[in-house]
């Protein structure tokens, strides 16, 4: 009868460790989630005021949390360790077992979150299409299902602000107006994911509190542009986040002396906004240099993420990322296009480094 | 057709903020979980070095799972947010949804986490009775269920070292091994709550590689007697760990540069295990001194939690907190029964001041 | 890369057929669901009007819906195949993912559905103690949970009428008013498992819409004393209902021409309800013989179930089993005790056979 | 603190019942759902020999199963309910919660399962484009994710046979093997949801165990075109079988005296699967009259579906339909189509008054 544990399937998924060795990185244009605090930013963690943050002890976390939601003109805040968790928790909150979500056919809860809306949240996402990440009131309209018990209940609406697959793009104000009007006639709820949410609000200079005034919930967070260690935050009704904290509960997100992570997002809140716009310079210019490479196809960058086709050179996206790591130069390779992402770590000098490196590699 | 957004109940589940005007708390009973990290701790986390945790980049976090899958004498261990999330990534992990998981009537799992494990787990928790927290290898014999399809599939068998809702009771190893020994009979996997495991060991004068051998999976708490302000480590196979990492992404509990964090935990593990031996005597103390007030029946601690039960006294434990409260003194209450837990922010000195104010407090 | 299927688990849960040669079965006191539809049962069946169950143009199910509806004084009643389909849609209409069902320890939720209630319908039981299958107001105002994200959100009381492993005991309707009180003012629902309520009825002399009036859901299997060979019926609100169809849909307990066989439960409640007093008299007249052999301790029966341990004999269980089967007579062991049912299929000119033969089983 | 039952949403999901003084249906285009069972069918329900199914003690069930596991060329078989339950039960068993199925965007389980595989199995539906409800091996290959764990586990490749909503379209032999040694390759199981497989085979003349060959699991539908009021049998092999035991048991799938209706399935295989040609014949004809009124678009039926297009006529389906239901015959609208169903209680008599009713209500 004895036998051994069985996990079910043999593949790890833990993520593989750098090997020995490996050149170190010059150039990371792999993601704005890999960029370190800066000396002054762990100076503020330092100083922070802690306390049980689960028990509603931690002031520097509901400093934050208050910051956030007057920043997004909501009633309330709640700080979690990962945007993965925000976009878990508002759907939790949103929606019950067995209801439809609908969302982009590109978007982050389809394709990066591991199925944990299957697995864990229960819903059913409904992949709208459209260009760029983008899709239309009429999308959203001709998805409308009949209410019958054949259908599946649909209850919610998301957008991902900015759409990161879509090539960073910046949905527009109108045209948010113009999906969440459909949702809420249909008595939807609207939930935005807002992992690039300031990078949005700095390009189309828009205030965040006008740029999210149609969902009923949102999150930012501070581990990409914003350049801190740790740290998302939801925003919603008072309602909706006091519900929210029985799920952060559940899945174990409720933390203890949070305060010092909360301080280094309070600190990118007052100094790592406005400077957004530095990587948006220089995402346009990356692209512009881009642009000279024969066979290189770049979509225009409304934000920080640079995406280009190198079909038309003949080299593999896993064959570029090769030959420029071992330059100490890092992309990221995503839908079969090449990603390349500015932030607080990558210099205006840095990009015709990049440039020249990335020209010589598809030349190679 | 326009509905407002409902999320179904109407009470909040945010912790209330501490009232203005609130004393200090100058005697802290109430949890181990509200130590504040020392200033050694935060110069340890101030110098960490960092990477992207969830890229298998971050070189303190890598220290800090080898140390740990080191200590507790397995071969992975995998950083967490929070405690709650190792006990839900490892039944996630161990069981499919509709299995059973043996544990005891008064375990963690079973009332303090909101239901998850039907929430999201999608297991059946079958609880065992026993005294003080404890059961035996008869109790789990008793317990085991025909291999049919009305009966769930039983396949975890759960233990809580120490046993909180018990008393903070050690389970001796011999019991250890003795009910593990039936779930290995069984083909059943075994999992440690070892949320206090560190005082356990100390207590009993094991090391943890010998208290946890029999089991498949362990974690512990930083956040509790260790004193560090976030973070768990949960321990088992290289293969279940490579398996829990798909958990720990779908739940959101990767993180990006958690180095900072994960140095405060390491600094734990150099400064923070051998000094429980005073947070014990420190409850020994405690308990003497309560023993004398008339009315109080005070259970004897194995270790650093301190139960006892006013009802002898006419006093509600509710009355009684209010009224240290007003003396900046905090206990809780659990199980109808008063605990007050010592740890790195209760020195001896305190312990007869305690004493005096809790006799007072049940006088007036 | 190629892997041939796997299942996960190597057992089967295959019911296994009858080994050829077996004897035929004689005399049945294994489940009154074991009955076979007399041939009235049969002619009403062929006679029944039939048409598309789920789009609403079956009129026998409509009949025997309106039928039920008005017997148990509720609004509205839905057809399904099964008792164990009736309380997974029963919990899943009154609860979401994470709340908490209270229940007796013995019940056949906890026990005999598979552990479904982990598995889908995502609800935690919470096992409340009690002599013979019952508990009082005081057990379950015993077990209210605080209203905080650390406990799950209690949410029903579900009660067995009768208690099987209990006996086949039937509730007083004092203590059915009783229990649900304290649900009504917590403002949890509740619901009963009527599996064999109408022997409650008839045993107690009460009529079915008084014994459930305190209910807010409610469901008669005809497939146990009635004789049908399939279905069942859950009652409740019209609101109940409605909702509850949505997941009759996703269960897939929608049927096509259910008329047939709901003729058969119409064809029960008209003929082998009053008929069931003679189960209860046959079943005490078999506690009356079994109490004279040595060593058998027999519990009085309230209705037609007779649980008898005979450890006092040493003969085990499965060895009684054997040797019964080996003469043509099935009973069934449950919790460690034999359980003898009297139904439709047993004649009161089977008692003495049966106690003799159980006798002489008992002896050799 | 007494609060009403609440089930969260106003609107009920039960099917209207017909209202009083409608016409009655003369001509039953709707759905070969609705055929009522022939006298020949009902007498050999009669004279079926029964016992209690999920005992294993049916002797009609085991006969049934056995044949279907012949027809099928699988080893096993198991009898349900509904052809829904046949779904959810095979997509349990093949996969654990979070793992990812592939089929085509117009497949049954995406639509017409009410949400059931993000509300009960947990899984995500990944669907795959196609004319007319196919997908080619191209298709299939370009939907392969990387094994991380930021994708869901993709873990079984689902086909519809025939295609209804592309249109009763019958998937080629050639295509079905080119799918299938994509999954294969990937180490995926494959489903097929025969709800309509015998129409599939009558078309094409392949024999079923040649047509699902290459299918993990596969079920038939008996309610459909086969004329049986009630039932659908999942084949597979012996070990998914075994398992998927275990999920009737849960969903209370399992039934009693299950022979009566097993029977009128038996009846069907004998006596209605050659004359499913008629159908087609039928659909044929009903094509070419309707293919002779202007502004009518109409699909070439392969099986017993006619989809026609009336956009061209400017009469809405909802008006069609009731305009034709004034006249006793009934059609279903589906993704802004008409769909005509041909079936056992459509005669070759019926299509031309069919034609020329549709031609007049078309041109009222």
């Amino acid at each position: 009868m004895v036998q051994a544990p069985s996990f079910a399937r043999s593949t790890s998924f833990a993520p593989a460790r750098p090997p020995a060795g490996a050149p170190p990185v010059r150039i990371n244009l792999y993601s704005d989630t890999q960029t370190r605090p800066t000396p002054a930013m762990k100076d503020a963690m330092m100083r922070a005021e802690m306390g049980d943050e689960q028990h509603g002890d931690d002031p520097t976390v509901h400093l934050l949390c208050d910051r956030m939601a007057a920043l997004m003109g909501k009633e309330a805040a709640m700080f979690l360790p990962s945007g993965t968790m925000c976009n878990v928790i508002a759907i939790l909150t949103h929606c019950q077992k067995g209801d439809e979500v609908l969302a982009h056919e590109t978007s982050h809860i389809l394709h990066s979150e591991g199925g944990t809306h299957a697995a864990l949240t229960g819903v059913q996402i409904l992949p709208l299409k459209g260009e760029r990440g983008l899709f239309t009131a009429d999308d959203v309209r001709a998805a409308i299902r009949p209410r019958t018990r054949y259908a599946p209940p649909q209850k919610l609406l998301e957008v991902e602000q900015t759409a990161n697959i879509g090539g960073g793009v910046v949905w527009p104000l109108e045209q948010l107006k113009a999906v969440t009007a459909v949702a809420r006639e249909q008595g939807w709820n609207t939930h935005m994911d807002g992992a690039r949410l300031m990078n949005a609000c700095v390009a189309a200079g828009i205030a965040p509190a006008e740029m999210v005034a149609d969902f009923d919930s949102v999150w930012l967070d501070f581990t990409k542009g914003l350049g801190a260690p740790l740290g998302a935050v939801l925003c919603g009704s008072a309602e909706f986040i006091g519900q929210a904290w029985r799920w952060k509960q559940r899945l174990g997100g409720s933390m203890r002396q949070a305060g010092m992570v909360a301080a280094g997002c309070i600190h990118s809140l007052d100094h790592h906004v406005e400077r957004l716009a530095e990587d948006h310079a220089n995402a346009k210019a990356l692209a512009r240099g881009l642009r000279q490479i024969e066979g290189v196809v770049v979509e225009e960058p409304d934000t920080n993420l640079v995406f280009f086709d190198i079909k038309g050179t003949g080299v593999s996206v896993e064959e570029l990322q090769k030959r420029l790591m071992a330059q100490g130069i890092m992309v990221s390779g995503l839908g079969g296009r090449v990603r390349a992402c500015t932030h607080l770590d990558v210099t205006a000098a840095m990009i015709p480094e990049a440039v020249s490196a990335i020209r010589e590699a598809l030349a190679a």
